[in-house]
């Protein structure tokens, strides 16, 4: 067996550890009988993993009591219709940051629900930075405060929040997820599609403030985006999706053993400055986004030239890098350094693009 | 390890085949270097097995050409709302046979958004039956028919259906999905959660005639409720539930190196059979359902006695025999004998049943 380095924006990269638990577990749970697949999600055992995946996403995330842990389905682009259908009133107003095509595609679909404004977009440079939230005067008025903290594509990234004061900031995390300390409590909401930092796809978490739960949903949502559907049920109204919540569990405890979200931090943060200090220095290569902007999950870069992005996109998967194409609307690359992606498979790629640059200057 | 008989109604047992090999392709699918959870869903490898998968299944229901296979989320309950707001027009009408709890609610979801009309019910006697399709009329005009075509919770099982000429019939299939050959072309729709005989819980499973897909959604219409957005995008608008899709794709297999549906089917009947005629003989339980609208899937049966039910259900499970809880919603035993149930499950538990009579008559 040789496992390679999956720097995949995702599904992504999973800790060896858990899906060699996974797999240790596959026929039989502890002393259950069954796989996780096969349990009922109304029986003793399930629930049991069920809540231990909440505790320690609770504990991980540092989330208080004011706020409900739901495990939906359909993704981040199911949320794009959920929120404005939850949170946006008839005579209502939403404000949305629009810095990329998640954060595009959110306020798109919003604009069906109601009325939504966009305050600021990154798009005239190609969404390759952030707009400067001191800029921003967000409409005390307003049902609901939106950005994509971390856009995947792109690999921008929010250091800062804007102010928003009373109006509750909803945040897509999908990919900065679990992958620092968070202030929860700066939020109204927070959701993110668990497939790059929180397990497998087919499992969406949101994090929500219980006031926001009393808000009623507009008449034309349908009861399965409905957030008290979820809320009222201990998000098992119907059958959740039981063995990616299951495989989300197993990582938030890894994490939880490896040190928390201040150890995976310091990791994190460790790899992406290895990988832009490379990208800042290189003579071929680099960074596509403005230095105050930069995610260190998702890690996109150019040479400028398709032929040699191409040339280094297939010798790198040769030396067992793979993944490293940029996503389809944007081209280049993009290395995705998740949680699980090691500092070494972070040393490895560098010291790649340092030989790739050899051969080719 | 020992491995009990599930049976659960869904989540549910799984064949112990498809479980070992999920457990030996966990770390390292084939030569790929990487977990299927780890997959891109745009990737080379990820897109054979989703490839895989619908192929499987084509072959498996001989799905001819004008129809799609979609992979949706959310469950059936997501349909109940997907299925008004994709195909039921602003002025137009659609009808329903109300038989159990899921047509009772797909129903209920379905008149937030148009003109429905309930046709018939079986609630009268706790829908222990199937209304006799002969007496309904299907008015020509509406823009589909609905009917639940197996009943979880009530162990019912259309053997007849409506006669709808040019109206679609649409079925939710969930319970009885993939357990003997059926003729595809009679239905405008059928989908299934995939939790009983397809695979895990988290992926709903529609196949649609292709010239619904012509018709409109309501301009409400989520776009990811949306049958265009999964049918124009081969189900990869946003990730799908890759891991889950591919567990389908094993189970599909599985079941052609069976034989196909009608070695399936022909195993099916032999354990309803055998459990059915336990029951018809037993002085101490009986089956609830009317024996020309009895499921081969779901069997629920009854003592009349609460604490019989009780020590009935404790003392199967010390013996190996587990999840034969009723539903919540209806009390009694319910034994689910899904295609991954073993004829030797069954015949533990008609052993078993006859073994409570002589000791607690």
């Amino acid at each position: 067996m040789s496992r390679l380095y999956n720097f995949s924006a995702g599904p992504a990269t999973i800790y060896e550890d858990v899906l060699k638990c996974a797999q240790d577990d596959m026929l039989e749970y502890q002393d259950t009988g069954m796989s996780v697949m096969e349990m009922s999600h109304r029986g003793k055992d399930y629930k049991e993993i069920f809540a231990n995946t909440k505790s320690s996403l609770k504990q991980l995330l540092n989330i208080n009591d004011d706020y409900e842990i739901l495990f939906m389905q359909g993704g981040a682009s199911m949320q794009f219709a959920a929120i404005p259908l939850n949170l946006l009133s008839a005579d209502g107003l939403a404000q949305y940051i629009v810095s990329g095509s998640w954060s595009k595609k959110a306020y798109k679909e919003a604009t069906k629900f109601g009325n939504v404004e966009c305050v600021a977009s990154s798009e005239d440079k190609t969404f390759s930075y952030i707009p400067n939230v001191e800029n921003i005067e967000v409409n005390p008025n307003a049902d609901y405060f939106y950005i994509c903290q971390n856009e995947t594509i792109y690999g921008t990234y929010y250091k800062q929040l804007p102010k928003c004061n009373n109006v509750p900031l909803i945040a897509d995390m999908s990919s900065c997820f679990v992958s620092e300390p968070i202030d929860v409590t700066k939020y109204g909401m927070i959701y993110a599609g668990a497939q790059k930092n929180a397990g497998p796809a087919g499992v969406c978490i949101v994090i929500i403030r219980k006031d926001l739960l009393e808000k009623n949903a507009q008449s034309i949502c349908p009861t399965m985006l409905e957030y008290t559907t979820y809320s009222n049920n201990d998000s098992m109204y119907n059958t959740p999706p039981t063995y990616t919540i299951y495989i989300c569990g197993l990582i938030f405890q890894h994490i939880l053993n490896l040190g928390g979200l201040e150890a995976i931090a310091k990791t994190n943060y460790a790899k992406a400055e290895l990988l832009y200090n490379c990208l800042d220095n290189s003579k071929i290569f680099k960074s596509t986004v403005a230095p105050h902007n930069r995610s260190i999950m998702n890690v996109p870069f150019v040479s400028g030239d398709e032929e040699i992005d191409k040339k280094f996109i297939a010798q790198a998967k040769e030396a067992g890098l793979v993944n490293l194409a940029g996503h389809r609307s944007v081209g280049g690359m993009r290395a995705s350094i998740y949680n699980a992606m090691s500092i070494e498979g972070v040393e490895k790629l560098v010291d790649f693009i340092e030989k790739f640059e050899k051969e080719n200057l």
